[in-house]
Formats: C-alpha cells, structure tokens, sequence
C-alpha cells in the first residue's frame, strides 16, 4: 500500500489508531468512497498555509477517488456570538455567509477539485431543527464529557465564564457528521475533541463512527503561534507571489524543517534531502527552494522564478540603502590562509575601532554579510568576490 | 396590612427578602393585579397534601385579587426522558397531557378558583422556538451557574452522569417567566434554584424580576421524606374521606405540629392553641381534629364527622381483632398509688412470661394501649376503666 504510507505522512493524530486501514479496507470491501468531512467556519473565508497543511491531505484522499465533503458552518455564524462579546464574530445574514463560503471555496480550487466535492451548509439543517429534537441530541452527551474539553476544563477551574451555548457547539458539530454520514473528519489537532463527539453521536445514532485524523497546526512567520490571521503572522493562499516569496523569507530559521513537511508538496525523498542540506547549507539557500516551491503551488514556477529574482534585486536595493559600497580589493586583506575569521576582517575594514569595540559590534548583530545577520566573531569568513559586508548602520564594503 | 402577615405566613425563602412587599406596593401604585406564577409537571396530575401548601397560598393571591397563572409544562413531557432511564418519565402526546392537565385543573378546583386563574401550556411557545432563539437563550446562562444548583454540583463531584438537556430544563422553566411576565414565581423549597434562574432571565431580557416565594416541603406520612406519590406517602386531595381520616391518624406524632401549620386551614390562633394542647393531650385526639379539618377542607363537615365515626368503630374492630378482651377487674392490680409502671401492669397481666421478656416484647413495640403503641417500658400507666391492653398478637385486656 504505497498510497497509505503516502496518506498517514504529517498525520499528527489517528483516531482511533488502525482507523484508516480499516475505513480503506471498508471502502473496498463495499466499492464505495469514503466520505471525508472538512468543517469550514464562513466567518474568516481567507485561507493560508496553515489551512492547507489539512487541504493538501483532502486532495491525496480526493486524487484516490474518495469523496470530500466541505461543511459550511452557516448556523454558527449566522449567529454570531450571542453574548456579543466577541467583536470578531458579527452575526452574518445568509447572503454575507454565502458570499464568504464562494470566497473560501474559490480558494479551495487552488488545492483541491471543488467540482468534484460536496459543498454543504449546516444551516440546512440546523436552522428548522425542532427544539425537541435539540433536546433529544443534548441528551446523548454529559456535561463531563464536554467540560473534559482542555479549554472548558480551564476555564471552569478558573471561574472563566462559560456561557452555555458554547458546551452546545461542539455537539453541533458532531451531529453534522451524523447529517453528511461521514466516514472521516479532519482537521487540525485543536479539533480532536471535537471530532471526537461526532463519533459518539454517530454511534448512539446506530451509525458506523468516523475516524478523526488531525494535522499538526503550521507555525506562522513569527515562528511562535499557529498560523491565524487575528496573529497577523500568516501566509495567505491568494498572496501575491512576490508577497510569499518575502514572507517565507522571513521565518525563523528554525521554522524550516517544519515547513518543508508541511508547506512544500516535495516528495518524501526530496524533503529527506532538503533537511539533509539544512545541516551545513545557507538558510537563506534552503529558504529559497522552500519559498519557490510554495509559490509553484499556489501560482506557478515560472511567478516563482520572477518572485525570487525581484527578491534578490529588493534585497541587493535593500542593503544598498542609496549607498555606494566601498570596493575593497581582496588583495588588501592580510589573509594567510583562504579563510579567516569575521572579526579578523571586520577589524581590518574598520580599523579605527578597537578589536573589542569590533567584536561588540558583531555579538550585537550589527554586522551583515550578504545581507545575512553575522554575529559569531569566530565564525569563518568565506573570501569571495562580490561579498557585501555591512558594519553598523553606515559602513558598506563589497570585495573586488 | 393583616394580609401581609397572613400572606408571609409559612413562607419558608423570600427573594429577595423585601420582595414580597415591594411587588404589592408596586401593584397598588400601578393600581393592577401581580401575576403569580405556579408550574405543573402533567406527568404526575395526583396533587396531594404536599402541593396543597403551594395553592392554598396561591389562594390568599387570588382571594387579594392578583392574578394565578398556572403553566402547565407541556413541552418537557412531550419530551420524556431522553435518555430512556427513567421509566416514569416516558413521552406524553399532546392528548395525554391535556388530559393530565384537565385532571389536575379539576384537583386545583378544591382550592383555587380555577375560572379566574389563566392556564397556559409552554409548548406554545417552546414547540416552535427556532434553534437560533435556543442558542441565544442559551448564551444568557453559564454553566458555573448551573452547576451550583446543589443536586448538579453533587453529582458532578461525583461522576454521576448529568445529561446536557438537564442544564437546560432550568434555562427553560426561566423563560417561561419571561413569557408569562411574572411578578411571583412560587414553587417548594425545592425550586429556589429554578425559579431564580427567572429572575436572571427576565433581567436580561429588560423586564423586572420576579421574586420568589418558596414554601416548605410537607413531610408525607412516613414523617420521613417529602410528600411524594412514588414515595407512596401521601394523602392525596381526591382521595376519599375515610381514607384521608385513617392516613392522618396513621402519622408520626412529632408530625402533627408541621401538619397543623401546613395541612389545616386554622386561623394563626387556632393553629397556637393546638400547638399548646400537643403538650399535654393525647396526640391522637390532636390528629382526629387535623384529620377532621383536612376532610372539612377537601370533602364537608359532614364526611369529617362521618369519616371520623367510621374511624372508631374500625379502630375498635381493629383493636377488637374478632376476639373477647380478656375483662380484668381494675381491683385485681397490685397497685401502691394511683398510678404504675407500663412493665408493671404488663407482667402482671403476662405472668406467664418473666419480666424481661415483658420488657423487650414493650420495647420491640408489641405493646399496644388504646390501640397506640406503648415503647417505654418505665412509662407511667394511667389506671382507668375501659383502658385495652394489647400484649403480642393475641393477648388482649381491657380494665373494668
């Protein structure tokens, strides 16, 4: 089975364990496709990485021929946030949430075949559902079970109000699995508990229960928090080329293992190479690659190619700042051997600071080579034509 | 203002404590009736004593002039148990509770005038409650809040299972204080917690909150437990009246002075010279004259009288067990004063037996005198002409 190696890849969470062998099994046993539910809320249509880290693994289950269901949550956000509280959750009329869902799916074409999956509104459902029926759901679920939920147990520990329609919500959603019949629901590794609820439900509904696989959550640019746009640290799938391309630039360099698993759509081996190269390679150099192959994928290689070499220029403009670097012949270091260290050379460039003042400078990270921070004094300096070194905020040089 | 002490009489919780009388001064200055509200489970329509305490205040309302709004809750019993665990509470059709209901607004008759009260079914309202209107109702309440009601908080400590439509019953009972616009919500003791979840309601809804006037729990027979059919402990107001006359006769003696306050319709000075007789009189001649007003109450003077001749003669059939009392001429006990020990007198009517099986055949209550149980082997016993002595089950004396 090389497409279920290739289908458990980045899965941070299955539930239960074995669970996706055995729907597949099913599948085929019955000639059927699996129904694959993906949960959207229509309230912030603007999809990232971080989004697609969950899309892109539809898309495997989509390419093998099994059937993607997209659920609009049109009920919740028709409703808003009651106890009006929350600004950000404005209750939306039905035309808003409709536009927001042709948004959102416009987005999705760019990874998966929208025409090819079911597009359904919970509302659908929700809205005309009898309250007596509300009250026969309810029933099915313990308050303990729900206050198990990380968050609410917090909260309630921490006398954090929480109002009763939130412990509602979740069973909503597992009763949206029961409504499309789903066979799988994904989402990031925040909704396991609620995925969860939905295979109780549809097992008290006298229905085979879904399987939950979640996706570990993509950290956004600042490296720290997941990627959301209330963090403004996000990379938007409808960013313009040259917007992705500075963006991607910008993360951390720790950040880029976890990037190469979940942004890139490079083959297993690929990725294992890349990583491979991160142990003695540029950053900057890997970042590239990472940052072409995501524009690849949401634009095209040949946004990518444009998008880099606008990049290089930015950046050359960039650390050029108006100034005119000064040409130091290479002859004119006093090297004895083909490397010497970057304290070494800086001292010779600004030889009317002290060796200590130097040193200083560099630890601070007021030292640039190639527009990257240098600020290891004893890190070898490679001497090569065309290298730009920035001392301070005024000193250029370029060897010559 | 009499009717204010006669209205605060028995109230066992005001809220808040000045509420009562600032609803009436409010009513007398906007020169309008209160409306009171009471609520009814159609699912047990057998009203008893115990609801008595209830309505028989609801009457002192309505006999002010306010108004009785008697809810019949309607869509909860349609409901049922959801969970299927409660046998007694299975899902009544609209059929079987306008029957219900029709059974007890007929019981209601024997204290309320039930022409002017309005009867109102929350099915009216709650039937048809879109989902959308559930979610903001329930946005209004947190579950801390529910969890402080004493039974929820016990058996959330305790893991006992609480299902998510039981937090919400009492949200519901709330917004038919809304609906009904009451100023008075009264129920037992036992629904202080529901009936302030309608002050907290209303408020947020803008409207004035109602107060609450909780009234004791009558103790059914048993003198145990709350008056309650599945406890089968109750006297109930439909039952007949000899019925009634032999189940007050049959309650424990320190009842009789919680039944004076709660059963009997006694004026407050009545009821304290009853009270004042307990201390010295035969407990029995003071249930035969509560048995009596309770008839009085439900039935006629005439079924008392008659209900209490029909009592005696029973209690003499009873006592008389078909069997000859043994005569026993008074002049034949070894008696030194007046009068002597219940062991004494036993012994030498049982002198068959050794006094320490005498004794504990008194302490383990097989002693009757008078028909009344005679524990205290040390009691004083007063030597009187036609006194019956019942020893086991079938020695049986009686003085002459």
């Amino acid at each position: 089975m090389e497409s279920l190696k290739s289908l458990k890849e980045n899965v941070a969470i299955f539930l239960p364990e074995n669970g996706l062998e055995e729907k597949l099994k099913l599948a085929e046993k019955e000639n059927r496709s699996l129904r694959i539910k993906l949960g959207f809320d229509p309230t912030a249509p603007d999809l990232h990485l971080g989004h697609a880290v969950v899309l892109k693994k539809l898309k495997e289950f989509q390419d093998l021929g099994h059937q993607i269901v997209i659920l609009v949550g049109s009920f919740t956000a028709q409703i808003g946030d009651p106890t009006g509280k929350n600004k950000s959750r404005q209750p939306l009329n039905a035309d808003q949430v409709q536009k927001n869902a042709e948004t959102y799916i416009n987005q999705l074409s760019k990874i998966i075949n929208v025409d090819k999956a079911e597009i359904v509104f919970n509302s659908d459902w929700l809205d005309h559902l009898p309250f007596s029926d509300v009250i026969q759901l309810l029933s099915k679920v313990t308050v303990a079970q729900l206050m198990h939920r990380n968050d609410f147990n917090k909260r309630f520990i921490e006398n954090t109000p929480i109002a009763m329609h939130e412990l509602v919500y979740p069973i909503l959603q597992a009763y949206d699995s029961v409504q499309i019949n789903a066979d799988i629901e994904m989402g990031g590794t925040d909704q396991l508990f609620n995925c969860t609820m939905g295979r109780q439900l549809q097992e008290t509904n006298g229905d085979a229960a879904q399987i939950v696989l979640c996706m570990p959550l993509l950290r956004g640019t600042d490296g720290k928090e997941k990627m959301s746009k209330s963090l403004n640290n996000i990379i938007g799938l409808t960013d313009e080329p040259n917007e992705m391309f500075g963006k991607t630039m910008s993360i951390p360099d720790d950040l880029l293992e976890e990037y190469i698993a979940l942004a890139t759509d490079f083959s297993i081996e690929e990725k294992a190479n890349l990583n491979e190269r991160l142990k003695s390679d540029n950053p900057m150099l890997i970042k590239k690659i990472v940052a072409k192959n995501i524009i690849t994928q949401y634009h095209s290689e040949k946004d990518a190619e444009a998008a880099e070499a606008f990049f290089n220029n930015q950046f050359q403009k960039r650390n050029d700042d108006n100034r005119v670097f000064e040409p130091i012949e290479i002859d004119s270091l006093q090297i004895t051997t083909e490397k010497i260290s970057v304290l070494e050379v800086c001292h010779q460039l600004k030889n009317d600071l002290s060796k200590t003042a130097v040193r200083r400078l560099i630890e601070s990270g007021a030292v640039q080579i190639n527009g990257e921070k240098s600020t290891d004094p004893l890190a070898d300096f490679l001497v090569e034509k065309e290298t730009k070194i920035k001392i301070g905020k005024r000193d250029f040089f370029e060897l010559k």
